[in-house]
């Protein structure tokens, strides 16, 4: 297998993100084996015609023979027990992860000695079910999927990695750890807190005010269908950027309430919102075209063009005369990443 | 035409709503017309082959002369002047409206002397749309539309609202006008606050934010998108009772807050939220079937029956013995309420 034949795939995490990763890679052509804890899980993937075992050490053992790019797609909880398990059994391998946040996973990375040959990833997709039952070949396909950029970023792995993204559909968006972080904070964690809050005031209502409510409350209650544990799995690893947005919306909320009181008034807060909105329906992606991974100032330049609303919808192809240094190929087994693990 | 044949309906306003009403009525078969204050608004109306005018005094002759139910089917602000009108030109009319607030549309009834025949009436449809091009006569299938249950509602004007209401292919809900208005600021109004505030807390995350958005985000500000001064004039006339809930909402939102701070945790939030979710995806109509308009305690039953989420699907037809006695018809041109707007 060449540096430029990365096909092969090791998905750890079998649910809805994971298993429709093992899907769409699969659909693109790819050679892809997965890992479930539950034997349910793993039967279910199976009986969908997947190479998915709950033999993690083997798993990973493949993975390092095949040189193989790992998905770490569990939940944040379980993140630590997976990177561990990766840290002993294919420390060499490129590593991505599917996680909701970035800076907690990206800080595991480091603390298992995984950092040189991580990237991280995010693809915004996802419903408000879960389990292999959910998962969908499709599920990315027009999504974006964010894609680290942060400062000491492998060009060699970022290429994989935004391969995966693009082979499963989607269209990678450049984006540093924080960044991401602070911003999921405002369109999905924000979002899962006061459909939250929205569901409860409505159950309050009773059975009449259940009985009435319509699209604005169905619409607006969705994602707390999602089950607690995994709502809490992708919100409280953010608590920190989470709560400043959180703060920002109680401070605008306690204003509308004011003029309302004050004034009968919601002229702000609806002018405010309608502008919004439109701005989200109106924005439009553009193509990221003239970057190039590895060479003079790449992640400066994907870092400010994602800022931008850039993505990439395939990957950039240098002109002959300016190709890239890439980095050399993985380090051996016996290199000294490895043993990192064992400062942690 | 007898007192059983109420099928004449005047519909003031054809926006998204008025407009959906005479499209629906219409496909039942009733014989209907209708008012616009735009020019343009008539042209498209008359355009789609619906018998609409401009001249709101010849609109609700024709209402007197043909004994026709009004639906007064315009935005609260403009309620008064279609009021004034009908106290003018047609006050013996049975009338009710499809305005999202029922409290302060019954005290403008009353100022007009127009509410002995008045029961107020509210379809829980729309979309961010406005206007006859968003127009749709399946607007309410099977959606619930309130139906006046306040004490002292006649019995002959509820029969024909309710018929209406079934003839758009809704389920009646009974709900007296002040625990309609708490309702739905629980389900309606305070989606829309949250949706505005969402949509602001996203668009200050700028184009990366935006554009890395997904599902979440889109549903929770879907209704952000409805024009800011029909949002207003939704939720402003409530203002009482949009503000009980919104401020439930900010302490539930808060105490969310001062957790995630100070135990990382949104383990209270998350499950009052799934269960209040949960309860209103299983939440079932149930039909009242036992009560007949204008027999003994029908309107407490009804109350009732509402607040159990009993809804009505079909006229309920008493038993031949058991036939309650309806009010005289409608009172002539000459009758004392004709003359009561000149004391408001």
């Amino acid at each position: 297998m060449t540096a430029d034949d990365h096909t092969a795939l090791c998905v750890l995490g079998t649910g809805l993100i994971g298993g429709s990763l093992l899907r769409a890679a699969t659909a693109a052509g790819r050679t892809c084996w997965g890992y479930n804890r539950s034997a349910p899980g793993v039967a279910a993937a199976r009986t969908s015609g997947f190479d998915v075992s709950d033999d993690l050490a083997a798993v990973l053992r493949r993975a390092a023979e095949a040189d193989a790019l790992i998905v770490v797609a569990v939940p944040m909880p379980a993140v630590h027990a997976m990177l561990d398990a990766i840290a002993e059994y294919a420390p060499g391998c490129a590593l991505t992860d599917v996680v909701s946040v970035k800076a907690p996973v990206a800080a595991a990375v480091r603390r298992y000695g995984l950092d040189a040959r991580y990237v991280g990833g995010h693809p915004m997709a996802g419903t408000a079910e879960s389990g292999w039952q959910a998962t969908d070949a499709e599920l990315f396909r027009g999504a974006a999927w964010a894609v680290g950029v942060d400062p000491g970023t492998d060009a060699d792995v970022w290429t994989r990695v935004t391969r995966l993204a693009l082979d499963c559909g989607a269209v990678a968006v450049p984006v540093t750890a924080s960044e991401h972080d602070r911003a999921v904070a405002r369109i999905s964690h924000l979002p899962h807190v006061l459909a939250e809050a929205l569901a409860v005031a409505g159950a309050r209502g009773g059975d009449l005010a259940l009985g009435l409510a319509a699209g604005s409350f169905r619409d607006g209650t969705r994602v707390a269908g999602t089950a607690p544990d995994l709502v809490r799995a992708i919100c409280e690893p953010n608590s920190e950027a989470l709560l400043a947005v959180l703060d920002e919306t109680l401070t605008a909320l306690g204003e509308a309430r004011e003029s309302l009181s004050a004034q009968t008034s919601l002229a702000d807060l609806t002018a405010a919102g309608h502008a919004a909105r439109q701005r989200y329906e109106t924005a439009e992606r553009w193509e990221i075209t003239d970057v190039f991974p590895g060479a003079a100032g790449w992640l400066e330049k994907l870092q400010e063009a994602g800022r931008a609303g850039g993505v990439l919808t395939h990957l950039p192809v240098a002109p002959a005369g300016d190709r890239p240094v890439l980095r050399p190929a993985r380090p051996g087994p016996g290199s000294p990443r490895r043993n990192r693990r064992d400062q942690r």
